[in-house]
């Protein structure tokens, strides 16, 4: 295992405290129970958005906290779920007395504690709206999942949410317009190689060096398909196939596109795939307003790449264009 | 070889499709000579920052071009300098008549081209000012350079460099603070894993499963020792030692602090060095006022680091902290 780590038990610890050093002018973060926070948290008024998962996917989710974005964030031990009362210590933390959202991705072990969590709240008078990502159009169930993984939408639900909150909506308004990124999101991931989690010190799965593995899960799920290293062109028509027919976006459409890295591929290939998106969308008639490319979802140091696709109302783009302040995402402050 | 390519010969070409279908708010791509310049250049009346290299380093330079960083800049093949007619090509294209600024990495063959470049566009009437940037503490002389490489202190010149160009300063005023930059910016980088040269097809250089290479060079040129792999926090140690004595840093100083990853190291472990970095950096006595953690200087998939401190006066932080809107650093707008 060849990581910049000191002792693989200590790993989620010691980024948060590089993230408390680094970014002490943007968020604050808590131990035992782990989460981040809002420098100003809690903003009175303001409807809140917590979100949280498993680490090892960063900039997801403690790089999305910040103005605009997620009022806190609850980090798991990596690829696995965080508690509840981590989940409870960060809403009762950023509750400004307009109510809470939690924002969850659809993995069996963070519904059940977000769910558990939300409860706990709402019986100590905090409201809380709880809304699920499963923009994941690769398979129907998985290894920690009924229904479809929740995955690359969850970005820009995130992005989105918080300007909605962030201009005064309403607690249902907000968790509306989140269900409507979710509604309206699709993404589909593949993988060139394996990350490793640090306390199991090998690869989760094993590619020949010919191999790729088509709708993997950033937890590295199965997908839907191994099979032998095409060319990008052929990689990004298949995957962009299934998450067009899916929603279905339709010939006029406009669309938010996001290609993703998985950890451990360059931005040099991504901008090969985003071109590869853009012939694909085109030839579908099918217009990209507003692109995101970069490794925001990520799992370890993986090689490989998602794509999601929004069709976007004016009203989603609107707020996408808002101002964001995250460690993550920043554009307008 | 594992990428998310078509043909290897058109890497590059494609790279900048990408970006042009992403970014054509922000940036023109011209072909043969490739270049990229800002959408609204020429700037009249404002210096003119022009950069480039070879590929493989993404998001530099082509993602540094824009509102308060560089006006131009020239990608060449991966690892490959540009050639002059790319540099003459670009130079002519941003220049508003207020004088154009090379911002040179020290590798024999971009000096060289840029040399060339900078005597062509003067005998055309071009004021041209070249700055070097060799800010590579690990060895003295390298593969493809004579004297120290030049590293991340590029990113903190093209950022601070472009400030100053953008609150109308003189040309050379400018320069003089690019050299500045220079002068304060000292950084050394370590590899645990080699990228591939997609024309090459294999890696650049071979280690072994339980080995890194301390003071690598971003095209995978020898550092200077190639030992087990440690923990983060020793490895730390060794590089940031090497760093701070070379200025030398002295107890009291502020510093702007950039932890860097190579392309294959997921943000997860850059935090972790971080945390490392700033706890060396307090038991040294000097004081971070400034930081920069992601992937910006990176060699194709290479998994490591590199580490960039920066003394840093009043106004340096002042440009650092100006608005910047370009793809791969925005801020303030």
């Amino acid at each position: 295992m060849k990581k910049l780590i000191n002792d693989p038990q200590n790993v989620v610890r010691e980024e948060l405290e590089g993230i408390e050093q680094a970014h002490a002018d943007l968020v604050r973060v808590s131990y035992e129970p782990n989460f981040i926070v809002r420098a100003d948290a809690p903003v009175q008024g303001k409807v809140a958005l917590v979100s949280g998962g498993g680490s090892g996917h960063e900039p997801m989710h403690g790089g999305f906290v910040g103005q605009g974005m997620l009022d806190a964030a609850c980090p798991g031990e990596v690829f696995t779920s965080p508690t509840p009362d981590q989940m409870e210590a960060a809403t009762k933390a950023v509750n400004g007395g307009a109510g809470v959202i939690h924002i969850v991705k659809n993995y069996t072990g963070d519904v059940m504690n977000f769910d558990m969590a939300a409860e706990l709240c709402r019986s100590e008078g905090i409201e809380v709206e709880s809304v699920l990502v499963d923009d994941d159009v690769a398979v129907q169930d998985s290894l920690y999942t009924a229904g479809r993984r929740g995955v690359g939408t969850t970005v820009l639900m995130e992005k989105i949410g918080g300007a909605a909150a962030e201009e005064g909506r309403a607690l249902k308004e907000v968790a509306d317009i989140c269900r409507e990124v979710n509604a309206n999101g699709r993404s589909m991931g593949m993988a060139l190689t394996s990350g490793t989690v640090p306390a199991a010190g090998k690869p989760t799965f094993e590619l020949g060096d010919d191999e790729m593995e088509i709708g993997i899960g950033i937890h590295g799920e199965p997908g839907r398909e191994r099979m032998k290293l095409k060319p990008v062109a052929e990689i990004l028509e298949m995957m962009a196939t299934v998450v067009v027919d899916d929603l279905p976006f339709a010939q006029g459409d406009d669309v938010l596109a996001f290609v993703n890295g998985m950890g451990g591929t360059p931005l040099i290939e991504l901008y090969i795939v985003y071109n590869e998106l853009a012939k694909f969308l085109k030839g579908r008639g099918i217009s990209i307003s507003r692109n995101l490319i970069g490794s925001y979802i990520t799992s370890l140091e993986m090689a490989g790449c998602s794509i999601t696709l929004l069709k976007a109302s004016d009203d989603l783009l609107r707020l996408w264009d808002a101002p964001v302040k995250t460690a993550g995402l920043r554009w307008g402050v």
